[in-house]
């Protein structure tokens, strides 16, 4: 190979690690708008179809349970009131295929003219790349209650682990 | 054209997506800290000239409407106490020379020793390539109070659309 | 230099000007899920050896300190209750081999079973481009009570500058 070929695809395989990256803090700074606006299609198109979203209360083995649970009577009945799934900026870390990212988060849930902090959570997300771009394979939320599992799930999350 | 030219065309291309990105996300980003330090001029200098910062309660129709807002009572008022315009990571679409971005906020206010959620919003982001970089056309800012013309908007910004 | 050559080398500036706002970043994303699931080391990495963290009430003048305070008995009866050091995205700018973010924050404390917004703070942090990647050398904290001083802190980081 050319001085000049191995300096393009050197540059090349570079940019792909930021465009990854960049792919995916906009997919998860996506989630928050898609929820609150009740997009069940386009929230359940963040995971793959056999994604995980396990959340502390709920179990969600699948895209059809998450749209299922968007387009629910429970979330419907949330985001008719008024809520933000506020969600912090996504720490990613790529390698190939498969990206690990974690972020924090804080539910505003809107109540009798105002904005009550329901809960602060934690949540770790392994994605992969596939024909339609990345997508998640495991959302693991938590409630930030100080239980030593959630700790550990965080500290895999801040160092770019998939969890234990 | 040889392919050295078109691979370097290519890669010339893909990076200017994702600088195009970035500055749009560092521009979000700068909003709270620079309104709540009060610098007016530098936030108007995140809006066109003739830009449009359409909040519920108040209509700015121009870089100097939005100054004027950032110099007036009630804002001096609010950043006397102490303020977070807390806006959250900014998902981005950039097309040619146009973008759209979304992202959700919490306003805290300080009062008597205490940091009340005073509001949580959306905010749907149109904005333009100029010659001084990327500057904001249009936002449109509106509380979440499950409001259906406010949910309409946070999917379009959630899926990179302009407002309907 | 061939045409070629200067290509390669300007494409190449612009991409590590990329890589190097997104490393902060994704540094600045991982302080509160380390420092929340009291990753001591980890925390303490984000900072040079030398590095300070100067907060209202407490100054930390080298990693060692920053690490003994994760340790620390408040830090460590903090989490275990729970809590969110919940970070807003970072505006970066760098320049050359030094850099200077902002970002605001809001601390949640889990308490009897509710999430209760303890403070809201601007951050104002300098970075150092190192043999171990981007690291901090002074991170700024203060609580946003209208201060004059924390003003023009908040201020500088939007702009870009560093603190007076």
């Amino acid at each position: 190979m050319t001085d000049v070929a191995a300096q393009l695809e050197a540059l090349t395989a570079r940019l792909q690690v930021l465009e990854d990256q960049a792919e995916i803090i906009r997919l998860i700074a996506s989630y928050g708008p898609l929820v609150d606006a009740g997009c069940a299609d386009e929230v359940g198109a963040i995971w793959t179809e056999d994604g995980v979203y396990d959340v502390d209360e709920m179990y969600m083995g699948s895209r059809a349970d998450i749209v299922a649970m968007v387009n629910g009577e429970a979330h419907q009945g949330l985001i008719a009131k008024g809520s933000a799934h506020f969600l912090g900026p996504a720490a990613v870390n790529v390698d190939g295929d498969t990206a690990v990212a974690v972020c924090q988060s804080i539910l505003m849930v809107h109540h009798k003219e105002r904005f009550i902090p329901a809960r602060a959570g934690i949540h770790h997300w392994e994605l992969v790349r596939t024909a339609d771009g990345w997508q998640t394979t495991r959302r693991t939320s938590r409630l930030l209650d100080g239980d030593l599992d959630t700790r550990a799930l965080m500290a895999a999350g801040g160092k770019g682990e998939r969890r234990g």
